[in-house]
């Protein structure tokens, strides 16, 4: 793709459903790593695998964030080995129209934006209530995704998802003489390494200094607010959905988000039928913020891993692939 | 150290505590792998840290395993990088002695067997009851362990453990054509996809046919029954001893393990101070054994790696690691 970076892609745009959507696309097709490969990878396998992974991967943002509250430690480290989109969804800074009311409508906006580039697959991360948007997606064109990385986010009726917690009442609520330093609230844990952190992360966040998206306007809120309350609220059989996201996923949180609770990152491992999950020590809303390294290659093993490959594009009888170990078999000894 | 492998490894013995204590000790010190380091580690970091990484990682078995329970293709996958050490505790198998009917004898056993060898430092792994073993160690000697990795088990006091759980009594209880098929029903689901991992899994579990150890003799169940029955007893405040588990910890568990629910490797990560958990999609009690290339790449990285790394021997103050940041700023754009 490019050699641009977070720091400097350029802000494009497209037009969809009306929107003019803002995004950022860099980032290279990735290099094979043979140490995600299982001994004696069949030639065939690795053929459709080189077809397969030139899909990139589209990033959708937390609550009032624009292209640029992703960490560029982040996200250079995952545009390494594969191109990265990071957007605007309708409403939000840069991009035209006005924020929805539902996640739906947000999740079909976005769908409306990766189709106007033209993309028939892609792997698809949220963070926070970008990981609603990012279900919804998988929900309503399971054919456009092949993987789905959750971060910091929950279920349809998760444990207290239908308002603010107390704890993100008071960080929301609060003034900050630094206005960025209410991420150190957010994203972190009050321990010092936690804190310390959160000090790094501030200092990247702000790197890209040319062409920064405006912070949004403030109807963006409130829209987003009201949609969190449609999301959250708790029913009977809220999670049955999730039986019904089939990608390979992968969620991750911190062990102590006290934005969305942590409990609602294990509640999404025991209902989708293929996901993995991981949690991170000592760690807030923004995890991935304060274990990057740990995190890009978490979710680069994730998204290149071949076991899951298996489970993507072959039968079930196939994924049991026994080729795969005699051939270790083979080579054990 | 050799060129051994699960297969070929000689069993050897060492005499500690009155008892003779059988082991097979092989794998490789690790090359370092560039891509777990972050950008610009401090020289003196990386001398430190070759001197740290000759730790051997000692294993902890199961419920009347032996040493050639485990699977060859996680030992000698983990082999590849590090020097790996089985062992039968006390009073199993190839051993002598009596299986004590506390974790807390088990884990002295396992400390004196430790010592004999005359390691200063280990990393320390266990399964299911063996992760009991583990953390009897860490708490018993905090100094001999410097990373621990928790597969398939729980906390004392733990959810459904003071007796073999509903489906664990009916597996246990049950008759097997072939013995060995007993694993395909502790170590996997039912899914058509995880018994064709279990399969595999016999074969590579019977691949070492030359001096096998014998099967654990008639008073080894009852004794380490008695002994679940101990440690599994919930008390008020069962869960604060793992407050003072401070080693850097791996949880792994599959997401439906029917013989210690997973719902306690929850708990652990979410006591243990600095705990990381993974969790794996459609699989039981030996979820390491369904993604065993998977569970290599985690725990090695775990095992290997920097940040968790400054959290071992360093003071929070440098584990914040500016120098670490900065130079990923320096080569960001």
């Amino acid at each position: 793709m490019t050699q641009h970076s977070h720091q400097t892609a350029p802000t494009q745009f497209v037009e969809a459903n009306g929107i003019r959507f803002a995004y950022r696309h860099f980032g290279k097709a990735p290099d094979f790593d043979p140490e995600l490969f299982l001994d004696g990878i069949d030639p065939e396998y690795l053929a459709e695998l080189n077809d397969s992974i030139d899909v990139p991967l589209i990033f959708n943002q937390h609550f009032t964030g624009t292209m640029d509250h992703w960490d560029p430690a982040v996200i250079d480290g995952l545009a390494k080995g594969r191109e990265v989109i990071l957007f605007n969804n309708a409403g939000v800074s840069s991009s035209s129209g006005e924020v929805p009311t539902t996640f739906e409508e947000m999740g079909a906006n976005a769908i409306a934006f990766i189709k106007a580039l033209g993309l028939k697959k892609v792997d698809v991360l949220g963070f926070s209530i970008g990981g609603f948007v990012a279900q919804e997606i998988a929900l309503q064109v399971p054919d456009l995704v092949r993987r789905l990385v959750l971060v910091g986010t929950g279920p349809r009726g998760g444990q207290n998802m239908a308002t603010l917690t107390p704890e993100a009442q008071q960080i929301f609520g609060a003034t900050y003489k630094v206005p960025e330093e209410i991420w150190l609230k957010v994203h972190f844990t009050d321990s010092e390494a936690s804190q310390a952190a959160g000090r790094e992360f501030l200092k990247r966040f702000l790197r890209r200094t040319e062409n920064r998206d405006p912070e949004v306007n403030e109807k963006v809120a409130p829209a987003q607010i009201e949609a969190i309350g449609k999301w959250g609220v708790q029913r009977g059989g809220s999670y049955e959905y999730l039986k019904t996201i089939l990608q390979p996923t992968l969620v991750i949180n911190g062990d102590n988000d006290v934005i969305i609770y942590s409990i609602n990152s294990w509640i999404l491992q025991q209902n989708i039928p293929n996901a993995q999950l991981i949690i991170y020590p000592d760690a807030n809303h923004g995890s991935q913020y304060q274990y990057p390294e740990r995190f890009v290659r978490h979710v680069s093993d994730f998204l290149s891993e071949y076991d899951s490959y298996v489970s993507d594009f072959l039968s079930e009888d196939d994924a049991a692939a026994p080729a795969v170990f005699e051939s270790t078999e083979q080579s054990g000894s």
